[in-house]
């Protein structure tokens, strides 16, 4: 048996917490599924009978194992984790990003990971430094939406511009001061929707980068939340395609 | 000095947690702000003369009072607390309204509040059972903006839509098997777009009122999340209104 911590960035595995979660991993990845611990408590026979089939199919050990839980979950309705060992993906330099540049929040990175696989855009650049998708909270703000994307660190923009950004690609910085307003603008493909970090947006210099697009909103708020801008973004970019 | 408890739903007070927050309500609606905390390592002297300067001028005593901080907060960075007393507010019925029928979750609550304050859709109308609007972490995750709008609660559907929700008035409901797709309806003002609970959706009953609206997305995701949908709503029903 395995030694269980609380989650570290520098761990080689991670976990999803939760039924649903745990079966995304289950059904997408699960070759990176090391491990299922069941809670003694959890009785939905359909969904742990689906989770033993597929486990069963792949050789994954599953283990009863309520200590586990008490370690790794803070909420009382957690009776599923699965332990996923890390992987690196590699983005497809061909289709549309979403770049983050200092993401700050995790619940809001699962959101955005969420809305990015139900809009079909499944390449996601993070600029460093930013929260750690494998953290669980992500994973399972992502409702385990983070098995079906790609994503990828680098060091600057710059870093990202040149290689997975290079090439034929429109960039779209989101700025609250930014000269064309997305409801007036047809988002072409494939795009990079470039979104700045929760406090203090993108820095000035990329309204010269590519085509700066502001969401018309009412002073009433200084600004929309990140994964509602995000999300407004992309549904605009891929409104029709599916 | 009054005695302060953690928040519970019955009490006659809430409150803001935070700076950012707080400005909101001494801004909007000082007369229902009751007395304003300040912790003792709060030195942002800008901010501070400015929640001074408010508070002197409608007479909201101010206390420095770290113990108000640890039984109301969880978080390290919240220096101001502003106690509220609770008020009641009448939906403008000309209006447009976002209805929430049993929604469930605070945090989701409070952007929802944001989004809606941002595309100047200043009526929320809440179907019971539905989350205390008052309770501080909808405040929190509101930035405040709770302040810059209206909203109701109604024991049922039928109960909202003969009272605020009559009249001319258009219905949206948005379902994930709705008929018309979002980004080709017109929504027309006054506008009700209404949203179901986070598990579970709106009843399929919702179907025979107005018109049931779906927002396309691939099959990677059961759904988008409550408050990017309800915003996506928001987006596209009063885009270019300012």
């Amino acid at each position: 048996m395995v030694s269980i911590k609380r989650y570290k960035k520098e761990d080689m595995v991670t976990y999803c917490l939760g039924a649903t979660v745990s079966m995304e991993y289950l059904n997408i990845r699960p070759k990176d599924v090391e491990q299922v611990f069941i809670h003694s408590a959890f009785y939905e026979s359909e969904t742990k009978e689906k989770i033993k089939k597929i486990c069963a199919k792949n050789s994954i050990p599953v283990e009863v194992n309520d200590k586990v839980f008490s370690i790794l979950s803070q909420k009382e309705n957690c009776f599923v984790i699965a332990m996923i060992r890390k992987y690196t993906c590699q983005l497809e330099k061909s289709a549309s990003h979403v770049v983050l540049v200092n993401p700050g929040n995790s619940g809001n990175a699962g959101t955005i990971i969420r809305s990015a696989a139900g809009f079909g855009v499944k390449d996601i650049a993070i600029i460093r430094p930013g929260v750690d998708f494998f953290d669980p909270k992500v994973i399972r703000a992502s409702m385990g939406a983070l098995s079906r994307i790609r994503f990828a660190y680098f060091d600057s923009w710059e870093d990202y511009a040149k290689t997975d950004g290079a090439g034929d690609r429109h960039f779209y910085p989101f700025m609250l001061d930014g000269s064309t307003l997305l409801h007036e603008t047809k988002i072409e493909s494939p795009f990079s929707l470039i979104m700045g970090n929760e406090a203090t947006g993108l820095p000035a210099s990329f309204s010269k980068i590519g085509c700066p697009i502001r969401i018309e909103h009412t002073g009433n708020i200084d600004s929309l939340n990140l994964p509602i801008a995000t999300s407004i973004g992309l549904y605009e970019a891929t409104k029709g395609d599916f």
